[in-house]
């Protein structure tokens, strides 16, 4: 077992890692849409420090982090303009990328929960404040660069992270260590994202059904309102 | 006159109502974009605590509602998940629907604009915030689903929430009882919605004029910026 | 050099004028789309004070600004009625309404940025919050009016108030007196965002280079999630 003080360190470098991976993954939908420099550094750094911000503010911890400790949104612009001026980036990386990627979701999915228990939240808002941490990110970036959001794909995305979220949640309430809780959660959510990458999983679509086919929801969509 | 805590019981009855009616409405844009159960619990959620939760924000009323009590979140995700198992909604379940919305719509204005007043905001602002209760809900609903936004519809929703909360707030500037005035207010934001949904009203929308094409305003709209 | 009263008088009314203008550029987008009234005043509202709104609750500086002090929404809402009555814009009005958008993004850089620093946030995120006020208005204005977000756009637009808020907080740091840092950021910003639109200014894109190719890239970013 790690030393308290070594632990909290290397949280800390671990979320650190996340923001930048999250921010290249955002600088990657710029570089898709041909945008400027300035257009990398500002989705980059939306999309790394995105979920944490809605985070804190839903909890109240205001100033938002990155307003505390400025040095994320320094590790965000040098990782957007990096990918600006890279020559090409050759496919077995993107794969990488992804793994990278599901490292940073698993880990901020935790952290997240872990801060919602910190503010005294009720577990299911602790779980809620893991899945912001993990997704919002990314349905900002979709949102500003004008893709599909991440919502609305079947990917096993946001589910790995409600897992990882929740089994932390449930091991605390138990009285687990955190450490070793963290280090649980952790792992189930990136072995479920991580099967999801490899198998190409996704969860079933609704479907619809007789006497509510696509057409009629298209048509009612319009009447349904609100 | 009902007694002060039956009264406000009864209000904690009804707005728990909206939330769970604005959630079956994110849940059926779920069902529309075909996406998984935790699409649809997420774009329920979202649809039936968004509203309050930008209004909790802009107050700085933090934590917002729903990390307080998180019975908000329960009761989205669960109606979200009925919706994706229920087999089919027949056409007159979403007219009733449509209706059960107005109900909503024109009590989350009222109570979007007592919390304004009850937090010492001028009259404006507090017809802001049941503006903002009523209508932003279903605006991230739209832009996360990847609808074009309600703002863009010509429907008079915006309007009757606009009305509830200005004919609340005058009655309470003149120093109407609370209950009367929230009932009043709360009618004539309903009958106004419920007249568009009978008759399909909508306001007139911009006419471009002389000199001023759809295609001069398109093209000008590239220099006009930002 | 004014006394202080009449320098900070004089920044109050720059800064209203700066809401008016952007609450205009949120009604004419309104108007290319056709909204009723409410739609003009709703979007106009959004854009006018949206970038303040964001940079408030990110420096956790509640309630928002225009929930402290009503007039500012008066005032989107007269601008953006205005527009919606206005029989029409000549095309020598767009020009000039380009011209007033470049003097308020050039101002509200300036004290965006100088709200981070009395907020005590370092210069990062004191330049991000000039960034923010500058930008997020039109960006939040583009997201809800269904068009290209901005940060999509080649324009410089962001660098202006890039370079703006970023002289002013390193001339604050040098120690220089605030009057004077903010009128030479001001006058950076403005002539830069003036350069661009009077030459048609432009950053050169991201390009795609041998082995990443759009289509690669394309294809690539349904793989790459995240």
């Amino acid at each position: 077992m790690l030393p308290n003080d070594l632990f909290a360190s290397l949280v800390v470098v671990l979320e650190w890692f996340s923001v930048a991976v999250f921010a290249i993954t955002g600088a990657l939908v710029a570089s898709r849409k041909q945008m400027d420099i300035f257009g990398f550094v500002l989705l980059g750094t939306v999309t790394g420090i995105g979920g944490g911000t809605v985070r804190d503010v839903m909890l109240g911890d205001l100033p938002v982090f990155w307003v505390k400790d400025q040095s994320y949104l320094i590790v965000c612009s040098v990782v957007a303009t990096f990918i600006y001026f890279t020559a090409h980036i050759p496919q077995s990386r993107y794969r990488l990328l992804l793994w990278l990627d599901a490292v940073g979701l698993a880990l901020v999915a935790v952290i997240g929960a872990e801060r919602g228990l910190a503010a005294n939240a009720g577990p299911v808002v602790a779980i809620t404040m893991g899945v912001i941490t993990a997704a919002f990110g990314g349905i900002i970036r979709d949102v500003l660069g004008g893709e599909s959001p991440l919502i609305l794909r079947r990917e096993i995305y946001v589910t790995a992270a409600m897992a990882g979220a929740a089994l932390f949640v449930a091991l605390m309430e138990t009285g687990a260590p955190r450490a070793g809780a963290m280090a649980a959660a952790f792992s189930v959510a990136f072995v479920i994202r991580g099967l999801a990458i490899r198998y190409e999983w996704s969860l079933p679509p609704y479907k619809p059904r007789a006497g509510r086919t696509p057409e009629d929801i298209a048509r009612l969509g319009r009447d349904e309102k609100p």
